[in-house]
């Protein structure tokens, strides 16, 4: 049975404790900043001054927590003014820093937790006994992290670790793991050649080598295609625009601070990189005028968007500084809004059903109802749109979740999230029916009755960015594309030079099918040979040998050494064609 | 017979003058700047002051230079100092400024020409005898000009104007003016709803409305196909990158004022927008160590990027600020350099059969011998590049002129010039073979002796960008794309509403097929549909009356009303489908 989440909270936010009781043993002069749970683990920041604290260590720290633990049998409470808690500290800035906050300027008390002697500054949510509840645990890693997050602070010395309420149940996380770093989509995207990030391009802004502009040249003729298909329209639009522009949709400034800085012109204009695609839209949606008979009218673009992640924030293709969205925008009636938000649900099912996704959720983010200054627009509005969202997703069947306070400035919204075979979970598609954007853009369409209307708008993007849509993909798959993705589907293997010719003529047959081959004449054993085209997870094995050259027929193997059997290239390349036609793995 | 550019450039000019003269009778007031001649024929700048002079005046203007020009029998030159030289002209800073200049801060005297009475600050460069020679001359039109170009300076009016040699050469002129206003690319691409330039996003930067995206995305789908069977790889990368990236390239300096200005972000770094593709393309080559077996590499990107071009200088699709390229480098041993140019120049010449562009030319650009601090890399690397190129366009055969001064700050570059249906000229790609910029990346592959050596890079794009290259399209077809390029291959128009239901089946078979199809189903007379049409140049017209859903078959019209006569829609779409494969028009 799985621990319910507060629980499991708590048991590692104690754990958390235990692990900086532990550091400050063994680096007393450390200081020590914070230590949360998170998803899967906690973490705890130190600043160990000149001490390196290395991967390497964390087995004698781990040790140490052990032997601390069968003292930890409680937690207690008490309440220290700022004076004192700053005293139990001694020279740490870091805690005094938090004291400050918490205490309200020294106004306030703030509240210690001590457990086994080690008393630290804390709001509580604990086990009520550690050295029981504390059984399943491992520190995992070390990492570079910045003082609250921010890249003018110092850097701290994070230490990962996890804990879970079973042997059991830890261990199969870590296999999780283990999974997740030999599928992890920067290493396979290395090994596959399929992307780089180069650093004198720039940090988040990942170049696609010829094997990943494959990949991501046949995801995308294939959205465009099913696209057309359900009636979009395809548009393109620069990645610029002047900063008045981003005044007007109210980017700036609710979402400046995701945004690249301006560019000074000359003659007193701004111009930004575009974080969306939405306000170049509605200059298209607008360049004519409108009757409710051109509605619904569906502009979609592969846009490419840039968006200032900081640094620490940046993780290989899943979050970037620059991705290329599977956008599109539609403009509609309000009494067409939930049809065509079903069948923009319906879109999600269809892509991902193709891809064999079938772990996903949506996540309806509301605002929060506290916090009314975050956000545009009035009640009504906010009722409205959360009212038709909520309608449309009644007529499908995916499972919902709510969360307070994540909408966008401008409206409630839905996320796709979708959960990676290695268990990562990640918001792929944000879906939005917009009451709001229409009306600050004054778009206007003619309505039946010969009045001017505000068009509703609905934002989507089912297969989010090329750049984390592969990334996910890459995890997805474990590199082992289906073969209509693949970049290279079938990998011919002479045995010897001698055999060069024949390979080279089925090569030719294939490629005139249109099939991507490549033949190894690399100097090698066919032993190695083989081993490369199975690390390289290419779904079509063909070895050339004496026997396939006399009966010029070929040996076909599938990926997961398949022997498929001895066939004529005609048979084989059939075989393909229609398997790629179909999209089949 | 045409006369030779040096007497036409004679003529122009004289006539300049007497456009001034005639000026200077009508508007005493007028401040006059200068007038040269131009392509085509002469402008000459006047600041008006309070007085507004438009196209409506031209013809009075044109009255007083027949009325003067009896008496310009000659032309006669007279040497002043600065001082007399600003006093004959009174109050008038622009000559001030260039009278300045020209006697190096009156260190010289500078020369006058005088006819008919009027003289003008002039380096000479006339007719014999005005009064024989301006014959068929013509007024064209009135702009606004800054004085020098520059956005700073005091905006001017210009007055255009053209003379040729004999009547019938300046009529055949004015018709092709009169096609070029009708064919102009901004006209038509509005008409047809290709594109919009829209100022909230701001000048420069197209918007590809849903029917230019059709013509936008055959045009790359076919370059792809067609540079994938030629041996290129297809990679993507990112439209900004660090400054200093560009500071390794060069285009920081040489290259800043076509840039636009920096993104400075917190932690210090500065980006840009990429002005080219090459320096992101280079870091590809260097992502992993290359063997001389891995040559030639054809790295081939529709990249965007941005240039910062003086508002003045935009103008439509052809000259803008953000732009998507047909753009590819080839990394390449020395040796292997000429093939390859000599490839990339047929590849030019099949991308223009098969678009039925046959009016084209080279231009070789060098650098200017007198001024070689405007470049970089040494004499020998300079003879080097411009060898290989001589070499290369020897075993082609497309004409070829020079141009001493045009280079690009890194290398000689061959630029392919064509000539539109309306006779303007478009430098469309620029072909360079480039000794520079492999040791200024410090790229390397390991040669067949296994020694480290650097590869030649050629650049190339001759579909030079989306945007100058559709521009030019337009203008070429006069807006009658071929069929596998038009927006709209078939349209249908129903007589009456009882014909509806068979238009839509006819128009769903011939979609079966991939055929783009409208039906016009306005509330209008099938007159008006037939001109809409007609208007939209659509390849293809099907009218469907009683007799047609009668006979179960179709009534077919080409284009200028052609009867192509009935046949069954099975019969109709073959053929065009056939023709849509074959690309013809």
């Amino acid at each position: 049975m799985k621990t319910d989440a507060n629980a499991l909270n708590n048991l590692r936010h104690s754990c958390a404790h235990l692990l900086a009781a532990a550091v400050m043993e063994l680096y007393p002069q450390a200081k020590r900043t914070i230590g949360p749970a998170i998803a899967n683990g906690f973490y705890y920041d130190f600043d160990f001054g000149k001490d390196k604290v290395a991967e390497s260590d964390l087995p004698k720290i781990e040790a140490k927590m052990r032997e601390l633990l069968p003292n930890w049998t409680g937690f207690s409470k008490k309440m220290l003014t700022a004076n004192e808690a700053k005293k139990a500290y001694g020279d740490n800035p870091y805690k005094d820093e938090l004291i400050e906050e918490f205490s309200k300027n020294g106004k306030e008390k703030v509240s210690f937790y001590e457990s086994g002697g080690f008393a630290d500054l804390c709001k509580g949510g604990h086990v009520d006994n550690p050295s029981k509840a504390i059984r399943a645990f491992k520190l995992l890693s070390v990492a570079g992290a910045y003082w609250r997050g921010s890249e003018q602070n110092p850097m701290l010395t994070r230490i990962y670790g996890t804990v879970f309420s079973s042997q059991k149940e830890l261990d199969e996380y870590l296999k999780q793991l283990e999974l997740a770093k030999v599928n992890d989509h920067r290493l396979l995207g290395q090994k596959l050649q399929l992307f780089i990030i180069s650093d004198a391009v720039g940090p988040g802004l990942p170049l696609w080598l010829p094997k990943g502009q494959i990949i991501k040249d046949n995801l995308e003729t294939w959205a465009k295609k099913v696209e057309a298909d359900w009636g979009y329209q395809r548009v393109t639009t620069p990645s610029i625009g002047k900063s008045k522009l981003y005044e007007t949709s109210g980017h700036l400034p609710y979402y400046a601070n995701d945004m690249y800085p301006p560019m000074k012109l000359k003659d007193g204009e701004e111009y930004r990189l575009k974080p969306m695609n939405c306000p170049h839209h509605h200059q298209i949606y607008a360049a004519a005028p409108k009757s409710y008979k051109d509605l619904p009218l569906r502009l979609a673009e592969y846009g490419t968007c840039y968006r200032y992640e900081a640094s620490g924030e940046l993780f290989g293709l899943m979050r970037v500084r620059g991705f290329t969205q599977n956008d599109a925008h539609i403009y509609c009636t309000q009494d067409q809004a939930v049809d065509e938000f079903v069948a923009v649900m319906k879109l999600h099912e269809f892509f991902y059903k193709t891809l064999g996704i079938t772990k996903y959720h949506l996540e309806l983010a509301l605002r929060d109802p506290k916090k009314k200054d975050k956000y545009h627009g009035d009640k009504a509005m906010w009722e409205k749109a959360e009212d038709l969202m909520r309608e449309s997703v009644k007529k499908v069947d995916i499972p919902m979740v709510e969360d307070q306070g994540s909408a966008a400035f401008y409206g409630p919204k839905i996320d796709f999230v979708i959960e990676s075979s290695i268990g990562r979970e990640f918001a792929i598609s944000t879906n939005q029916i917009d009451l709001f954007m229409g009306g600050r853009f004054k778009l206007k369409y003619t309505d039946s009755a010969g009045k001017e209307a505000t068009p509703v708008i609905i934002h989507r993007a089912p297969l989010g960015s090329h750049e984390r849509f592969i990334g996910f993909l890459i995890e997805h798959y474990g590199g082992a594309f289906p073969t209509w993705l693949h970049p290279v589907q079938v990998a011919i293997v002479p045995i010897g030079d001698k055999h060069l010719p024949y390979a080279k003529s089925i090569a030719q047959k294939l490629k005139e099918q249109g099939i991507r081959v490549e033949i190894d004449a690399a100097d090698h054993t066919m032993q190695a040979k083989v081993r490369t085209a199975e690390e390289q997870k290419v779904p079509y094995l063909i070895i050339i040998g004496d026997k396939e050259v006399k009966a010029k027929n070929i040996s076909v193997r599938g990926r997961g050494r398949k022997d498929l059997g001895t066939m004529t290239v005609n048979d084989f390349s059939a075989k393909l064609v229609k398997e790629i036609e179909e999209k089949n793995e």
